[in-house]
């Protein structure tokens, strides 16, 4: 269930940046706010990171955390261009399909990466199944702001 | 995993609607799009009906449907006055978490009530559970939008 909503989160999201041509991804939210490019990078970089966190792969693109996570929209940093991130975002979720189908129905509720043994047996819940809750939660709240654009 | 995801957005959602006050409330979280007051109406809305779908109660507010849930934002309908809807949120929630208390691990995992028994043997999915990961991700969707207003 939590796998299923993730991926009709993605999906939903896929089509919805689909549907934005690279003049729309330049415009904000709202006034003020972040612009779709910023979102596109911001999502692309945190899902980048997951592989890493179920200890099934790395990150393909860390220097997009730089731009996209450490800063804000509109900082001095160089932006990719759109057509890159596209291609990115391809990369980044096709890697995630197959990272999940390495994990066995145990293995999602081991420990996720950034936790430590001490700690896990506190709090079991933070496992790697729980990320994908987490993520699903981050997707849809930006995928909310994103749906202003058009 | 998925009750404390809930409870967590629930109390981000009440945190943000605590520190709008009510002129803040009929702003737009972009221009031309929904107002505060009319997200606030819809998640009550929306929310209120969980008790049914778990069986463990029912609709306080059924009123609140057709100019919140039926009803796009600035129909033609009234809209009750914010001081009400703050009554009822907190009325709908504290009766979310008794309703929640009263289900058992494995009531999660049964059939919601509006999935005949039929699809359900089809489609396990459509639990009690998979109702609170689809709510939190509706609830994550709007508070997105929502922190546009501040």
């Amino acid at each position: 269930m939590v796998l299923d909503a993730w991926n009709t989160h993605v999906q939903r999201a896929e089509k919805l940046f689909n549907n934005l041509n690279d003049v729309e991804m330049l415009k904000e939210v709202a006034p003020g706010r972040n612009r779709g490019v910023y979102l596109f990078g911001h999502l692309i970089a945190v899902h980048d990171g997951i592989p890493a966190l179920l200890g099934v792969g790395k990150q393909n693109y860390p220097e997009l955390n730089a731009v996209f996570i450490n800063e804000a929209d509109k900082s001095s940093l160089p932006v990719p261009s759109i057509g890159d991130l596209r291609t990115s975002w391809k990369k980044v979720h096709s890697d995630l399909s197959e990272g999940f189908n390495k994990l066995s129905s145990d293995e999602w509720f081991s420990a996720h990466t950034a936790v430590s043994e001490v700690d896990f047996v506190k709090e079991p819940h933070r496992n790697k199944l729980n990320i994908i809750i987490n993520r699903t939660n981050h997707l849809s709240y930006h995928l909310g702001q994103l749906a202003l654009i058009k």
